[in-house]
């Protein structure tokens, strides 16, 4: 033992190793929240450690649309003064979280990733089977009890445009193409206070396609 | 509420707010994590959780040396194998563990920190007068029953080689010069595994003002 480094104590150790299991922090860093965290009074610890230990206990999955909340289904989707005729497809919660910000109030269908074949993601380990039910449900019982005329739904397709992005846009599109709905994508341009001069060639020759009269 | 975003859940801010406190995590960090915790199985969140709750009810700090363990005197200080003739001065814990895995077997001292007046930590703010105590005890009472003649006893100031760092090693040298102990300090030069093309003109000024015969 003398020759061998006294080692942490195992309360810290334990720590360092939950720290280290999450993305993006390693060993270094792992080390540094811990001791950190050593000079935080004994109630904060409590509390950070049963935000933890309720993070899953207090949330389910919405059954309509697979986003994370409090209740099912959630308060998106029970919410009636939302816009019924849009459903925007994207990959995680955090995405309908950026879309809330943005002030879009229409419904959401969360994916739970995107289509990504070197991480052995395929549609059939994502929610899109699900969307296509809850899409076809319309079509087969035109006389249902949804007031809005199905020809009137717009299906957004909010994923990354990135090469998996793209190709989960893609997939569901075939999917869906011969049902009576606009599919749309969001606008490729510009970011808002970005440099024409730092640009990429893609974004900017995306941005001269979607150009919009002054 | 139909105009303002869906909130998230509370159980997730919570944890979102717990992670934003720790330093190097901001907003949209603390959203990553959290959600990636989501998908965790239960068990997992449990123990991590109880791994912070636990964190400093199962740490003292050691009587002696003020380095954190499980035991007081630390099992450092306890070892009667270690070499009890020098002492080496640390900022922190985390200090201790990189001197400890260089190979170095003697006493230490944790300082808890480095004076550092802008962010208003002074020279009592940290164990300094509990060094020079640990120190002079030595000294009052010679036949005592520590074995080793004081005279023997080397202090090694290694705390970091900034202004803070070097402020406080500075500022204990007064403190204890005129006591009878060889007070040391880690060499500085190039770090192994480095390139003197990219090394700064200080560390090549303290290379060469150090450098060894062959």
């Amino acid at each position: 033992m003398y020759n061998t480094p006294v080692t942490l104590p195992k309360s810290i150790q334990n720590l360092i190793d939950s720290f280290e299991a999450l993305p993006g922090i390693g060993p270094k860093t792992a080390q540094r929240l811990t001791f950190y965290l050593l000079r935080f009074p004994e109630q904060e610890l409590e509390n950070f450690g049963s935000n933890l230990i309720n993070l899953k206990k207090q949330t389910v999955i919405c059954e309509k649309c697979f986003n994370i909340d409090e209740v099912s289904p959630c308060r998106i989707c029970s919410d009636e003064r939302r816009d019924g005729s849009t459903i925007c497809v994207v990959a995680t919660p955090l995405d309908v979280l950026a879309l809330e910000k943005s002030g879009y109030r229409g419904l959401y269908h969360v994916l739970g990733g995107l289509i990504d074949p070197l991480n052995r993601i395929g549609p059939d380990d994502l929610k899109i089977s699900e969307l296509v039910i809850r899409l076809t449900s319309h079509f087969q019982f035109p006389a249902s009890n949804f007031s809005l005329p199905t020809s009137n739904l717009e299906l957004i397709l909010a994923t990354n445009p990135t090469l998996e992005g793209e190709a989960t846009a893609m997939y569901i599109h075939g999917l869906i193409k011969d049902l009576n709905l606009t599919v749309t994508r969001l606008g490729r341009g510009l970011p808002i206070g970005s440099d024409i001069e730092y640009a990429d060639e893609s974004t900017l020759a995306k941005a001269l396609e979607g150009r919009r009269e002054f």
